[in-house]
């Protein structure tokens, strides 16, 4: 079984292993973690770093004393473990005063809070080394048709991205940030809801190469969407700033499942693809420890994260390198997709008899592409048999 | 009962009310229509225009003289009875040859015959009148993982709109590409998914100010989304440059209901976003009449299509001018979400202790949003109560 | 606007309009509400009834004496009142003790409890004189495959089903049970998931005749189901006993939306099916006020549920009296679907040369079923245009 | 890699193989397979039978000389090849006479067709040897409120289902009937839509020993449910008559993969439990070979289907053989799950303390399952690295 090593960028949420098992229909059936604790064992696993919200390392309403307490303590179990935090993010959910949202809640008020609790932590993002300040904009949506103008809370939603960038650009921080798209819950359909509609509106922002995304696994999963095509789009965009990693079992509730489980052939695809692309970002395990587990539970599910994701790289690297892959790739032709279809320009094109006029329809229909033998192959290097 | 006209810019595809109603487990239950008939019948219920993939007009692998002798017989049609066409399509998907795509199919002669067939009925659709070309990649896409590289397909598939920009450009057409999103069917997983995927691939072309989307109702609930939502957010990059009216009843496969079946309280906050952002272009059915139906119910479910519009405008009308509508706005605070969050500037907002040290988070919080007591007034309106 | 009265037997649960807005991502929005001011509200808006899960009422761990105290005061709100408790149930899915399940759940212990607590709240239910004992399986479920044998998890389910079946059978009780399937959330699946499956497992119970079945209609959606088909066939089963209205916006988390929002059209065709079939058992709100609202949104949201259903009956009637309706009814050979296909028995069928032989298929085939007509006259009186 | 011999008990249905492509978007791909060949093909991949429904045999409208002529040639291929029909099934969807349904079409002359060319069939599959019938209902369903009353529809149903007992009793057929489950697709909602509502509705017939299910992979996941877990139902019921196997990718349309594709996982845990149930029925592959592929890519994919179960076998097999898993089984409390709750009887259980009054439901709650590391036990056998 492979062994995890800080070289293989492996990163955990505070709020992940320290999830404490409240939902909607139950409470808590673990005690809360000491953001220390989850340093220590992290680093035990072979984590590369920790990640957190700030009310996850620092309870919402502490005074600046505390705070500082805390983070110093916090500093020196990642000064002792040699834990990297290369990611933070606001919580801007949990607390009823966003029961309407943050950056787009009607309340200008709360905005304007929300906008002021984001910058607090991002002065922390900054302090411990964080490059990557992610947004989940979990709140940001509506349930009812008339209570939310879209339009509007875009202008807003934007107002805030743009004056956030204004912040960090004026700090001189090396900072970047990454929106998390989620289709609903828990608003009945949240704003920004895909890959898609974040990286469009990425687009229109005052500084868009400041701002990427954050994909989550399961959240695309939870629209039906192919999380690999998506992470493709958002590579070919150049937007895929860091990555959120667990499973999901189809279109339903966010379980946030550990890495591997759910769909387990569209985690390999995507493994396939992140180290096809040479993507060097964080493997960032957004997921929750299900509430059946005591710590142990926890720990060993925290464990196999990683180990899927080794596991899962190994055999892509391998189906890769199979000279029998190879060929069936050309066999699937996916090389003639990678020739410009019109690198002799539009003139040619339009010129060209056997393009159009000339081109025997039929004997291309008839052309198999040989796409289930390929996929076959895939289905076995995965399946550990060939 | 209001009866609609052609300044209610109704439109309808040949291929909608002229479905024969094959599906994948049945053959064709009607015969076929004729498009003179069609032009015919759609004047007489108060159409302004009609729309055409090139195959659905002029059968596939017809002589050019049979193409000319259809053309002519079909304008004589439009003339007689002054209906318009304001959009045209291709067929790159019925034919077997584009069983893997057609700009981004794996075998380079297929993409280039998918080219050059767009470009002969981008001709048509410009000498017709028609001032949008739609683009529906429906089999853009894949079933097997490795056998699309969706970032080199994504290349492909901006390659060809860069290349369908420069054609138009050059023979001075006034016509803008509208691309159609859809997330799966017939394809497994399929490109540009949704809007915002789209929306965010248009911005990556040569000529992005001419491409824009069109928009299915069924498609976008097919994954799940919000389509006033995805209408909205399309309304604010200024790219909803046509859309498609039908209905659905939630997640499977594409059903292309009648306008206003399936989700009809989504269909009237449609109504209501299209006609209060002021969106002037055409409503395009896009829609099957079932196969249960015999022609008679093709023309009444062709007839309730522009019924059901009507009627939701009046209601949306009367709910945005209903006195009791817009206190409950207020109440909701939809105008607060309308004034900018920081107008004072980044510096302000960060001296502004009223903002975060002095905010009463506890107070704020308790606020109701009164959105319950909006949405019923919408619902009574709907229902035709109010 | 019609006004609820006792008779429309309107019921709500005690969590209902109690709901304080805890979910997944966020902490409560609103403070407890008494029960005893609960049962005043709801008899004031002019319900019929009120229900509850044992802890509901009485707090988790609560002495006796407490115990007794608590259920005189809410019984002198209900004789005060003249509400009704037509149902109660039991809450075994809050407690982290019920986290791997209660009558399924491994440890058998925790079924033994599970068993105690439920008997406990089925006397308390017969002493308010309850006739409906509901048992919502929430916990009852698996996120691992190799977790919960699920075989062996039924055996239990029915011994405990059958257990209580014989409590209440030698306590002389005047209780049903009514069984609420759900497909998941919060397990990741849960047993019995729809109307069907739990249909088929009350046909196993050693007293079948006293368990039936609770359907919501969120539940149902949440596995993409049709509610009134669902409903239809456990009407057919004779299995009806109680029902949780509430509204649902497609296959996504449980959202508890009041009756009406959600897909309306299927709230309409629910109410035709009750109120046609004669189900006179209470109509249940198992619904969620949203976190935004306070108690004014929370009351008005209750109001709205019922007020709802009333316009929807009103409307269903209609529909049904309505002679252009009964025209296209027949139009459509719902008459003939009610004649027995071969009420002259099989040999005469099998002799029927007309039935094959000499059964002319095109001109059958040909038979348009004039379904759109039909469907759009619904349309029209649900939306108040006739 | 596993090679298949009829031993286990592998069959095909003529149209899978058979498929030419045709889906709602696009014609044909392929030429039709003559069965004879396919009944030499799948005898040397291994095949143990091949299954059919008359259509596919026998092409509609054939005279009496020309069907005897192809069933004499038909069975001459079985003989020579050994290979046999365990069960075959109507076509009773394609033709557009059932556009609204077979047996509960709301037109009686197209119901008694639709009982008479079953008939005509079951004398056909009888004679052939074939032991099970198949009845999916895809037709029975609608897409509209009113146009079917689902209660008088369930009655046509059970009338048919009757009727068609007592034919196959009268001519004393070995043969008993598996009702096909599938929510939606051809029609917006079927009638029966997933396992439950069909051993829901067995049990209401005349002969519900003669009747089972034949439940297919991506029927219930269309529908977001656990396969494996209604297969378990199905078990439980004594109710699993025949399977069919696929892949889907979630709730969307009908795709009909190879087995093992789609949800990789979910195959696993099925193979698991029809090898730990002893299900001895035929392993029916009810796929479409993508219409991508031609006749190499059908018979590389038939071969897959095959070879992914076997492989899923011998995993199941180690799996459950594994001393670590038998550990992590006890650990997870199933053999306590196996245990009866209270075998000592209610009086037993409500006399004892220890059950209620002195339990410690905190030290209960605090028990860790341990299902997280009895499911990556799972996932270790499935990848092949245990």
């Amino acid at each position: 079984m492979p062994t995890p090593t800080p070289a293989d960028k492996f990163t955990f949420g505070l709020w992940t292993v320290g999830w404490q098992g409240r939902d909607p229909f139950g409470d808590a059936t673990r005690p809360a973690l000491d953001p220390v604790e989850t340093v220590h064992r992290l680093a035990e696993l072979g984590a590369h770093g920790v990640t957190f919200h700030d009310d996850d390392l620092i309870p919402f309403g502490s005074s600046d004393a505390e705070r500082d307490a805390i983070v110093k303590r916090f500093r020196t179990a990642l000064d002792a473990t040699g834990l990297k935090v290369p990611m933070a993010t606001t919580n801007l959910f949990t607390h009823p005063v966003f029961k309407d949202g943050a950056f787009t809640a009607n309340d200008r008020d709360v905005r304007r809070y929300a906008l002021r609790k984001t910058i607090r932590n991002i002065d922390l993002a900054a302090e411990l080394g964080a490059t990557t300040y992610v947004a989940w904009g979990g709140r940001e949506g509506a349930e009812h048709g008339a209570a939310k103008d879209v339009r509007v809370a875009l202008d807003r939603l934007k107002e805030a991205f743009d004056l956030l960038g204004e912040y960090v650009e004026e700090q001189g921080y090396d900072l970047r940030f990454a929106i998390e798209p989620k289709p609903n819950e828990p608003r009945g359909d949240i704003l920004l809801p895909t890959v898609g509609h974040a990286l469009a509106f990425i687009g229109s922002l005052e500084r868009p190469e400041r701002v990427g995304l954050n994909p989550e696994v399961g959240h695309e999963q939870m629209a039906g969407l192919n999380f690999a095509h998506g992470i493709a789009q958002a590579l070919w965009h150049g937007k895929l700033f860091h990555i959120d990693l667990n499973g999901q079992s189809g279109i339903k509730y966010d379980q946030d499942l550990r890495f591997g489980a759910g769909d387990l052939r569209s985690a390999f695809w995507l493994v396939d693809l992140l180290e096809s692309a040479g993507y060097d970002g964080p493997r960032h395990f957004d997921f929750k420890p299900p509430r059946t587990e005591d710590f142990e539970g926890v720990w060993a599910s925290a464990a196999a994260c990683m180990s899927n994701y080794l596991m899962l790289r190994e055999k892509a690297l391998a189906f890769r390198a199979d000279p029998a892959v190879q060929e069936a790739l050309r066999a699937s032709r996916l090389d003639e997709l990678a020739r410009p279809t019109a690198g002799d320009g539009l003139a040619a094109l339009l010129a060209d008899r056997g393009a159009f006029e000339e081109f025997d329809v039929d004997a291309a229909a008839a052309r198999g592409m040989a796409f289930e033998q390929l996929d076959q192959l895939a289905m076995e290097h995965l399946l550990g048999v060939r």
